[in-house]
Order: structure tokens, then sequence, then C-alpha cells
């Protein structure tokens, strides 16, 4: 059973899960498989007057794929359980494998998106796609771009309108 | 007297402030004039292993110069008695006038960067520009391009790697 809750009801938790461990960004492109990312970069925030998550994702992987073509996502939070899912799906590609399966995890389509989320994650956003930056040569300060970007495997920028936040009961004993 | 204090310690006061009343962004340009416009937009999160504070400036404005002119602003968060400050700094333009002698706010040289803060703030962000998205045609959802940017008077989404959060004593007691 989960609830809709304020979108920035876990904005704490969401920055600190981001800044240590890592959240999981779920999508699904035509083919119909989900696939988990770990991430440990991302916005939750306001604008054009609507709770928007930002998402970076570089073009060499396989979510890059999906995203393109569902223009929609989840954000996972991981309960504390699923530290071996995030160093897993934070380390092999979906193109290879089904990395939930693998992990144990399970998903359902989103309430709001075609996106879906992770069952056993205590609190998801779920987000449609309004705005895209695809990064660049020349826009990144220089000791960034050296350090980050070496092969020029730049980061697609996904603005994602929050549609919805949910989260199951007692959300924050399960949060890892 | 101001202490440093960890980068996402008001996180909460900041996103709640942004969507009720604002924030003032503070830019200082070439000519030494120190102002303040007042946003509702913005994502404090982490980028590049770094915090980042993201605010949307449009061309029209002011402020815009002054961005280009620093690359430095700062994120100055209102105390309970800047009600007007708000209002004011979110309806006239800094080319006409001094906003914020004429709200009878101070400014001081940021401790990591050009760009100054109010010192009538409670807590303030000090950002140093690492990215910049120049946003334009074509990009953005239909309906938000359509609603928003009629006259495409477009908005530069400027990264400020936040170099330091400053806050006075009790200053949960003080924001607005």
């Amino acid at each position: 059973m989960r609830n809709e809750v304020d979108t920035f009801q876990y904005i704490v938790e969401t920055n600190k899960l981001l800044r240590k461990g890592g959240l999981l960004l779920v999508s699904e492109g035509e083919e119909g498989k989900p696939n988990a990312m770990t991430i440990g970069w991302g916005f939750l925030g306001t604008m054009w007057s609507e709770p928007v998550f930002i998402v970076a994702v570089r073009y060499s992987r396989h979510t890059y794929k999906l995203m393109e073509e569902s223009n929609s996502f989840t954000v996972c939070l991981p309960s504390k359980d699923m530290e071996k899912a995030l160093a897993y799906c934070g380390t092999k590609s979906g193109r290879d494998m089904d990395k939930l399966k693998e992990m144990g995890l399970t998903t359902k389509k989103g309430k709001t998106v075609d996106a879906p989320y992770i069952k056993e994650s205590p609190v998801h956003y779920e987000c449609k796609v309004v705005y895209k930056d695809e990064m660049e040569e020349g826009r990144l300060a220089e000791h960034l771009q050296s350090s980050m970007y070496k092969t020029k495997d730049w980061h697609v920028l996904y603005y994602g309108e929050v549609t919805g936040c949910y989260a199951v009961e007692e959300a924050e004993d399960k949060l890892a």
C-alpha cells in the first residue's frame, strides 16, 4: 500500500541518499523491459512553477535509449536492504541482463507515467520529461570537463516534471 | 556573525521559501553595484560530485548582464521582515535604481566569491558558475513553451557550484 505524499516531504532523505549510496533511476523502453540505474547526481526543485526532478544520463548508457523511447522515468529511494542492488545497478548494464530480476526486485507500472517503479522501494517519484539539455563541449568549467568527460561521453540532463511522489507506511523507518 | 554550515542544512527552508515568497538572487557586475532579484524557481542538488545551486535568469533581466560579467552569485534566504523587499525586488529593475538601498538592505562581498550577499539575510549560499544552459526553441514541452515564453524571452540556467553556505546564530527563528 503506497500513498501520494507532498513532493517535498522526503527532500532531506533524497539528497542524503543521493550523496551516499545512491538512488535508483528506473525507465522502460519500447521493448517493455524495466531497467534500473544507480544515480548519485540529481536535483529536486521547482521550475516553470512545477516540482521538477533533474537526472543526468550519459549517452553511452542503456538507460539513455530507454529514456529517449519513453520520455518518463521514476526515481526510487532504496530501502535498508538494497545496498547490494545499488552497487549492482551502478556497475552492470541492462543491455546484458535483467538487473532488477537478478536482485530480486519487482516493478509495477507508474500511477501517472508509463515508466515503472520498484515495489520494494519505500518512496518513489514519478516524472514526465518536459525539458532536455544535451551537454556538449565548451559549456562546462574546464576543470570539470577534463576530469569528468575525458572520453566526451557527455550527459543528457532530463528535467522531469514530478507528477506524483508516493510512500509506503512508515517509509522513514524503511529507507536506507 | 555568520558561520559556515553544511550545504544541505537548510534545504527544506530553501525549497519552502522558493515556493512561497521567494529567495533573493544577488549579483554584481563590472560597475560594482550589487543587485537583487526575487526568484521562485531553482534547484539545490548534487552534480559532478559537488553541491550545485541552479538558478534561472531571463535574457531581458538586468541580472543577466551582471551574471555574465561576474560568473558568480549568491542566493540569500529572506528574514521575516523582508516581505516588502521580496515584492520590490521581484517587480522593479536594478537598471533604474538601487533596489537594495531603497529597501534598507546592505551587502558584503562574499567570503568565497566576488558576488555580494545581503547582511540581513539569515542564511546564504555562495556560488561559482561552472555550467550554463541557454534555453532555446524546441527543447521544452509545448505547453510550457507556449505559456512561459510567448515573447521568446528565454531563461539561461546557471549551474553554480556551492562554495559555501553560511548562517547567522538561530537562523531558524529568523527565516521568513
